[in-house]
């Protein structure tokens, strides 16, 4: 399966996504992607430690700043 | 909804830009946007924790050092 | 032989992922690629001086920060 | 306008671009551009602290490594 | 003489790759190169502070991670 | 005058090229380059704190790695 195609296959539905960088770890509802991996997310939360700090009404992720995509089961 | 797209309506509306490296948080009016989600903005000012510091009149952000792009409510 | 074919070759075995950041270095079973080395992994552990910590159970990795991918023998 | 059409305002002004990684900030007249926002800039100074330190006479900086350009007043 | 062709001249020989961030250095006999000049490399080695770590038997580096290539005499 | 256009004109001179990642100042004779700056050097030493360190008797450098190429004097 493609990797794109998977993540298509997220959207409506609740994802991890963790950014370059150690401080961006962000949860929230994929919303929208293309074909860069840029993403756009709502009811989205920045996860410190397991715990929410920042909340993000709507969020706009680029793509080759995203290390990695996982769903929240 | 695609994130291009996304970015494209909050023209004329500010917006927080994070970039890559930590001291790089920008609050100001999108202006402008091409499809590498290069930006330009105005009337920005540099936010570190909370607090504005640098001001800059007008500024070009390049795409792939931008982390995430949030509307200011 | 071409990387990207070396990496197709891998699908359905199990590698090992280094990604930028000191903290990713990723095992699991390689289910899918495309031509920018994004990767589709299920099965997958992040893996800290050889130990196991999270485990994902699909994942989709960036290409662009994907450091090297070795067979895991 | 578009964030390339500023930039390309730009050429024959002072501009401050910031690189990747803290210590490039380099100050100089803006003489070229491409669509990569790679730039070509004469009579340059990093500039630490405030305080200009190595001069280039011209320089060339590659586009994706560049944070942020602003026009200096 | 243009840079992918030195890499391709030295298909079959032992190069030293140095990737972004400090501690990848990998020495092994170069197998395989595209455009992007990600690379397929055999018998390799991490390298740290001239003593040879990691053994790889075969392994795929991403070329945008890559910083320098040089031929091992 | 176009980036690349400044780099071509240095075929053959001496030039410093900036790598990101601190470490990597390399000064030497260029002698190829691309249209993505994939730089291909000969009779090349990293520069440390205005000391030669390592030699490199031939070297290819990736583009998107390098933050500044400039003209040695």
């Amino acid at each position: 399966m493609y990797p794109n195609k998977k993540v298509q296959d997220l959207i409506g539905t609740t994802v991890q996504v963790e950014m370059k960088g150690e401080k961006y770890i962000l949860e929230g509802t994929l919303s929208g992607m293309d074909d860069y991996l840029n993403l756009y997310m709502v009811n989205t939360a920045e996860v410190i430690d397991g715990e929410k700090s920042r909340i993000f009404g709507s969020i706009v992720l680029r793509g080759n700043n995203i290390v990695l995509i996982t769903p929240v089961r």
